[in-house]
């Protein structure tokens, strides 16, 4: 029986760690769950999955919820809550899906109380992938991806030796203006940009798969998780989305991972690793879908990748700068303060302006955070 | 330092196995080399790889190029000869390339030898899978699949569980013809048969991959190599050849061998594996290559894969007899005695006479075989 604690419980993963978990009850328990704001879910939640220690955004929050929690239920708020369910408890695994870089903290107070970790908040690795992977090492925990790309690597690296690898490559759909030039973004809408063309996720990922800024994080992310030099780390263009991602090794052989897009499947894996269990998510026939498509990654298309992964190269803070650049800017678009093509802008300057630190402390990238939201705001 | 002896060495497989050989000269050492006919062929490769023994068709050739052979290189002859190659001397791994069923015996020596096997001849786990499979794992010998699409399913299982299989998919480029219905097929002829589109390879095979035999005898080796039965092995079409297999799991993930084709990569795998070294074979670029397709196996434009996963699924002699009646076949259209869709037919013909023994024994195999043969040629 693995005891799980869920931070980031009604999100799009959270809710789909839940229903891999309601498929195997003999094998998974839920000990915690962390929300953000969502409490009639969260409390659905409650009943069905009965943990034993919550956690939701504010105070306040909390204290609409609590007559409604089953006896003996422990609550908590905040950040300090989110690390509560984090690292308090009697978890042994940590699914990580909470959006944004407040999920650095908790991941880190997991990681400290040994847990291994489902890691699904790519802000961790990409803000501070050298605290993260340094303390995981310490720790002797396992950092197992959830996202598809990262799933679809540590799937094909499965028996193989790091040596043998001679490059990873992110696929990328192109998200949901792929089909348009430079000029016809100029005057896309909020709506436009929502309508995914593979996966339904949530509005802030969507929206970075359509600047590219999800596959630069991506990038970053594979650079700590699989600990290669960005020379080694590509990204082509598949507007289908059924390989999910691929390993080249030494020999001139190419390992690939495919599936429907279903994110069940990664975050069962994660789960069970490094056995495979049976899952209910639609199979794959290649028969059917026909043909796959491949183009060569335009990054004059999509410079906010391109940016995204100088970053990753600058390294230190950088990334941090980047990442809390893009979240200020996409939350300004989706409130409509902005046009779709200002939040490339807004990256590009903010990174002008920034000094990066390396090798920061979790102190100065907080800081970092900081400055680069507030000049983000004022851009 | 690794000791090969090469069975066929004069062949495709044979000659592709001692390039990979020379690019890694301080790790690979050539014990023995068994040719047939070619004995020019087999001069040039004992001059530049100094076995210690070699073998040819027949004790005429043998004769022929004694007077030729660095001082003591030990030569012998036949059938027998090559199982002093597969047996005798000092290698500790042997490739059987030898094309046909007279791969058996000499397969057979080199596993009661201990020797792990390099297998690029079909036949063996066709005509006597339960024999060669029972036999390896008595003496612990690993039976290490050359073919592409086998290693690719081999690469892809790598780290893998057995029971965490749910299929593996033979993929098939559909031939020299696979763009002719039925009815163009009546006049094709052994030119137009002999260029197979994506692979350079021998006659037979060749012919082998525009009846689809060659993916019927592989969806039977591959129940042997891999422990399947026939309900979990799928063939889909795929004309550009660039994915070699694939296994789907019971999580509904994917992972596929990808590659240009190149036989020196999996030739190499089975010598280095679990390693993976350098290969100067092209790297594959995804996106150049733009596009794959892939299309639902038509098992009526291509009766004899049909014929052939019957017989698998009958088990015992029958898929002997099919291989032996195919051999036969081929032959007789490559000399022009019979048109290609006939080879068709004399398969059908002979397995409706055949009646399959369980179990067989070595003899009965080669009873049966000689049985299979005779009928073949005369229908």
């Amino acid at each position: 029986m693995k005891k799980i604690s869920i931070l980031g419980s009604t999100g799009s993963i959270g809710t789909q760690t839940l229903d891999v978990a309601a498929m195997h009850p003999d094998s998974f328990e839920i000990d915690g769950l962390a929300a953000g704001s969502n409490t009639a879910l969260l409390l659905e939640q409650v009943r069905r999955f009965r943990p034993r220690r919550v956690s939701v955004a504010s105070k306040e929050l909390a204290d609409d919820i609590r007559p409604q929690l089953p006896a003996g239920v422990e609550l908590f708020s905040g950040d300090e809550g989110l690390v509560q369910i984090a690292a308090g408890g009697d978890a042994d695994y940590v699914v990580t899906a909470v959006m944004g870089s407040v999920g650095l903290r908790s991941t880190l107070a997991a990681i400290e109380a040994g847990r291994d970790i489902g890691l699904a908040n790519k802000e961790t690795l990409v803000t501070a992938g050298h605290l993260v992977t340094e303390l995981a090492r310490c720790k002797g925990v396992n950092l197992l991806p959830i996202d598809s790309e990262h799933s679809a690597i540590f799937q094909c690296l499965n028996g193989e030796r790091a040596q043998d690898i001679a490059s990873i490559t992110l696929t990328a759909s192109g998200g949901s203006f792929r089909d348009l030039t430079r000029e016809q973004l100029r005057n896309v809408t909020v709506e436009d940009a929502l309508r995914h063309p593979n996966w339904a996720m949530g509005a802030k990922i969507t929206i970075d798969s359509a600047t590219m800024v999800n596959k630069g994080l991506e990038v970053i992310e594979a650079h700590w998780l699989f600990g290669l030099p960005y020379e080694q780390i590509g990204v082509v263009l598949h507007p289908e989305s059924i390989i999910h991602s691929f390993v080249e090794f030494r020999d001139s052989s190419i390992i690939a991972q495919l599936g429907n897009p279903d994110m069940r499947v990664p975050i069962q894996y994660a789960l069970t690793y490094p056995q495979r269990w049976h899952s209910p998510a639609q199979r794959l026939s290649l028969a059917q879908a026909g043909q796959l498509t491949f183009r060569e990654m335009d990054f004059a298309r999509y410079p906010a990748l391109r940016l995204a992964i100088e970053c990753g190269k600058i390294g230190g803070t950088a990334t941090t700068a980047f990442n809390a650049a893009n979240e200020v800017a996409v939350a300004r678009f989706l409130r409509r303060d902005i046009p779709f093509v200002r939040i490339e802008e807004i990256l590009e300057e903010v990174l002008e302006r920034h000094t990066a630190e390396s090798h920061p402390s979790l102190e100065q990238i907080e800081d970092c955070d900081r400055a680069a939201r507030t000049l983000a705001h004022s851009l």
